[in-house]
């Protein structure tokens, strides 16, 4: 397992979790080939493609007519990566981000390409280092924030959760890469101190991401 | 588009919606010959595999591996009927509700069976006959409930919205049948008032399935 990776000490900061309930026995032993890497914004997911040199698919057969998702690939050394991205909305014209089509990109793409690890890197709020949590609000309600913390959680996206169900239920580990855009007891506004940090956050987001390729090229899931 | 189904003015009842943004063109003049119905609670699906004599999927060839998801399938006349419902959680041993499961047995129902219709039934939380929304939570809360009321909707449910949408993503249109099990208004716990109002709500619920069934049989979906 990777250890947390984190920049020095301040805000934005990049987590990496791993989730070692799935993954089939005697696949551990073997070089990690395949990963699928997804990730709900374009903006986080661009230059990842353009680091690793990857390439759209443009064929169309990966996943069903229709769907805005889109899939880059490529490979880095031993390691055949893969970047799935839902896409725009095809009626609001915005990042089909949430837990809905984070689970139908993870069960797709774990159907066809059949990956030995899943990793979701994206960007998220939250307090400091911890417990990932998962919410389909960019917002933190009331409610939402009791159930959070009942649960010792300190950072909130949301797709984790969606992934790591459907990672889980089709047995492939998963790890979860997310760099903090906004301090939720913060007192500016939510979306105002998310997209301020976006940038500087995205960087992050991809060095973390960029490290784990790195790290796990060559290696066996039992040396995550 | 069938009228909409209720009772006879008390609560608990019924609602029909019908959703024709989906569906492709030139197969809407032809009788509707297949249909999936998501039912996201075992108590509300079994006295509908028992009306229409269903058999359970044996062979677990039509889902991957190791998901909870079940099949039923059986004809009534000329219309061929699977009912799908999404199983146990693995983990927690209860029905697999919410948005999450809903949306994944959806996208995977329609790419392995090719429905010509779906159907969403289930039991809601609501104030009055009226439009749907949808949430992953029992309970309402208020940042909720401001949602709820700012899109003029009156029913809650946890599965509706995740099954339009991957309808629409998947151009299949769906009809959503809710029966409303507890009024979010009242004084009640809502998990108190949907446990007590279950058994009379579901018997109302797979009546209106029945009787969406007996319409949809040997009509196009252009007469829906």
């Amino acid at each position: 397992m990777p250890s947390p990776e984190e920049t020095n000490g301040e805000h934005p900061s990049a987590a990496i979790e791993a989730d070692a309930t799935g993954g089939a026995d005697e696949a551990t032993r073997q070089p990690i080939s395949t990963v699928v890497i997804i990730i709900a914004m374009q903006t986080e997911a661009l230059p990842l493609v353009s680091k690793f040199q990857l390439s759209e698919d443009t064929d169309g057969i990966l996943f069903p007519k229709g769907v805005p998702w889109v899939r880059y690939h490529g490979k880095y050394k031993d390691l055949n990566i893969n970047l799935v991205w839902p896409g725009k909305d095809l009626l609001l014209g915005v990042d089909s981000v949430g837990t809905v089509s984070a689970s139908l990109v993870t069960y797709a793409s774990i159907q066809a390409l059949k990956p030995d690890l899943v990793i979701n890197a994206g960007t998220a709020g939250g307090f400091k280092l911890g417990r990932l949590s998962t919410g389909d609000s960019l917002d933190m309600s009331p409610y939402d924030e009791g159930a959070i913390l009942a649960n010792d959680a300190v950072i909130k996206d949301m797709e984790g959760a969606a992934v790591a169900y459907v990672a889980d239920l089709l047995s492939v580990p998963a790890i979860f890469i997310k760099a903090v855009t906004d301090i939720i007891d913060g007192e500016k506004p939510t979306a105002e101190e998310f997209l301020q940090n976006l940038v500087a956050v995205t960087a992050n987001l991809d060095q973390a991401v960029t490290q784990a390729i790195y790290f796990i090229n060559g290696r066996c899931l039992s040396d995550l």
